[in-house]
Order: structure tokens, then sequence, then C-alpha cells
């Protein structure tokens, strides 16, 4: 049995939960506190971190998002995510270091401190001028994704790839937490409805996080 | 021609060199400072990052060091650097990813922020708090190395892999930089010794950069 170690505002933790519905992989949520540092996941991850993906019937344990994904990528041929020559998939990993590591540290993280770990942890207001930086920073990455929408038919090329997934983690973590202003991006907008409406996007919407409500439009399919 | 945009002192610049070095790639090297924020290099990588791998002759880009290293190691047969089971190389990328982030961030990063950012365009000394804290992070992951190492052949299993040149290329900058005190982590300095005597590492350990020379142990291959 699959058990994903996950935090349901951890956009890592998205993007394989979306690849595992994408790839019909049956799995069992266990909640990890990012907050709780609990010994339990270290001695699963050394790096502490989430998601980590752990077989309990064989004792194996996989960690690191991008590792993750690869692995399914290479042990389930359903719904491939990284399909294409050597150059295509270099251009699908561009893209998924790009929402990882960019978007990531120059949105979600920001609006994951000021939002999430201020309010739940140390019952502080959010500092106003990192929020309009991250959301500053939001137009410049829909910028880019409105040009590759212009270009192609998805994120990574011709196919729905784990670039796709990779964004749209990011984004939804993003949107959740009142970060994503869609003014002007009409097609990353149109493009983000497309992927929030399959079906390996829709539980991920429904869930909340307790004191922390997403906007009106968050969950809805054309919003 | 294969151009590599890198910067002597970048540990993914090194991954990926070691990585070409090990298969017998030629390439030429374009040095990029990070401080310079050259507009070419954005043309290139729209993340504005180094290493850059860019074939001038089909125009292809390669951005991003696992993206690289992935692909050069779909392209080359020659020297594997991910070889065994999904399952081995799930570990492989796990380590990967924990010398890529939490090496860097804890050791790596702070140690290129006082001792050259700093030096080179502030004209400002170290912080030595910060400096401590990095040297201390440093022994934590040396620990694990150790255990790596005493349970293991190379870092990422039975075989020479990505892992063990991830590693090294953050070793080798925080070395350079004075980080790190190999007091206590015997099995760790005989790993590295290994690693660093390849021909592959070679050309990495004569370079230089003005005005912040290396200790004196940090080109000796049994050093």
């Amino acid at each position: 049995m699959w058990q994903l170690h996950q935090f349901p505002l951890c956009p890592f933790s998205r993007k394989v939960r979306i690849v595992m519905g994408e790839k019909n992989l049956a799995y069992e949520l266990v909640r990890e506190n990012p907050w709780d540092k609990r010994d339990e996941l270290w001695q699963l991850n050394h790096a502490g971190r989430i998601p980590v993906l752990h077989d309990t019937t064989r004792g194996t344990t996989i960690a690191d998002s991008r590792a993750i994904c690869e692995f399914l990528e290479e042990m389930v041929d359903r719904a491939p995510m990284l399909s294409g020559n050597s150059a295509t998939r270099a251009e699908i990993r561009r893209l998924v270091a790009l929402f990882d590591e960019n978007f990531f540290q120059d949105v979600t993280a920001p609006l994951l401190e000021e939002k999430l770990a201020k309010r739940l942890m140390l019952r502080q207001p959010p500092d106003s001028r990192a929020l309009r930086e991250a959301m500053k920073s939001a137009h410049g990455h829909l910028d880019y994704i409105d040009w590759l929408v212009d270009t192609r038919a998805w994120l990574g090329g011709s196919m729905l790839s784990l670039a796709d997934m990779a964004a749209a983690a990011q984004i939804s973590v993003a949107d959740y937490l009142g970060g994503i202003d869609w003014a002007g991006h009409e097609q990353a907008r149109t493009w983000y409805a497309v992927v929030k409406s399959r079906p390996s996007f829709r539980p991920l919407l429904t869930e909340k996080i307790e004191g922390i409500p997403p906007p009106a439009h968050y969950a809805m399919v054309d919003g």
C-alpha cells in the first residue's frame, strides 16, 4: 500500500497527487504539518521534507517530489507525463524546475509564510509589502505562461506533461491564498481552467485548511 | 558544438562539468558571472540561472542542472550515472536533491554569499556568525556522508552515480571557500579523495577566482 506523506497546501505534495491521480494510482494520505517536524517524517526522509511516498508493504521510501514523479513515470506507463524525445523531455524538466524553484521562491513560499505560517503559528498579521511583492512576481510568471500557451498546446509542448502539473500545483496554492490576480492573463486563465477541471485535480480543490478559507472562485472550474 | 554557460564556483555548473567529463564529451566554457545578469543569459534561460547547455550548431538550449544531467544520461550511454532499477534511480535522485537543495542552502549558498559576493561586490567582510552556522551545518551533512559510505560502496548505492557528483560538486565549492573541516569525517574524506582524483574532476581543481585563493589542501588529491 502506498502512503503519501503530505500537507494540503504544499505545492510539491500537490504535484505528486495530481500525477498519481492522472496515473490512476491508489494511495492513502498521511497529513504532515510542516511546523510539527515529526520524528517519523525525519526517519522516512533525511531532508525532513514532504512529500514522501512510502510503500508500507515493501518498506520502500521515495523522497523528493521530482524523484517521486520520475519514479512513477518509470513504473507506470499509463498517462505518460514525460513523453517525447530527450530534447522535449529536457524542456519539460526545465519548466518543472522553473515552477518548483523560481515560482515557489518568488510567489508560493512568501504567500505561505505571510498567510499561513504567520497566522497559524505566530498569530501575526501578514506583511503587506511582502504580499504585494509576491503578487507582482506572480504577474511576471503568468505573463510567461501566457506566452507559452500562445506558442504551444500545453506548457511543455504538444502533450500534457509534468510541466503543466508543476505549474498548476504552485498556482493552485497561490490561488487558495488569494495571491493570483487573473486580470490580463486570459491565456493562462484558460489553460488553468482546463487543468483544474481534470478529475486528478478535483480532490485538491475541495480540501480546506482550518481558519484559512480560500477565495470564492478557487474551487470553481470556470473561476 | 556544445557551449556550457557556467561560473567556476557555481556547484551546479560543476556537477554538469563532472558529468560531461565522465561521459567524455567535448564542450566549450562560457563564463557567466552571476552578478552580471547578462541579457544573453536571460535570453537562453528564462530563469536567469546557470548552468545552461547550448548547442550552437542546432540551436538547442537546455537549462537547469538536473534537466541537463538527465538529458546527458539519456543521450550518452557511456559512463551511466543513473543506473539500476527504478527504486535505485529514485534513491540517487533523492540524494541529488538533498545536496542540490539542502546542502546548498545550508552550506554552499551562505559561504558564497559571505566569502564571494560580499567581498567582490560589496567590499564587505564576511559575517562570522553566518560562517560558523554554515560550517556547523557542513558537519551535519558530512556525518550523513560518513553514514552512507559506511553502508554502501558509493553514496547512491553500489555504483558511482549522479549522487556522488552532486555531493562532490557542493563540497568542492565549500572546500574552496574554507568551509569544510574534515576532522572526525574519515569516511567522507576518503570518499571525497577518491572522487576528486578522477580525471573528470581535475580541471575544476586548477581554476582560481581572482582575489579569492583556495586553501592549500584544496587541489591536493590526498588533501
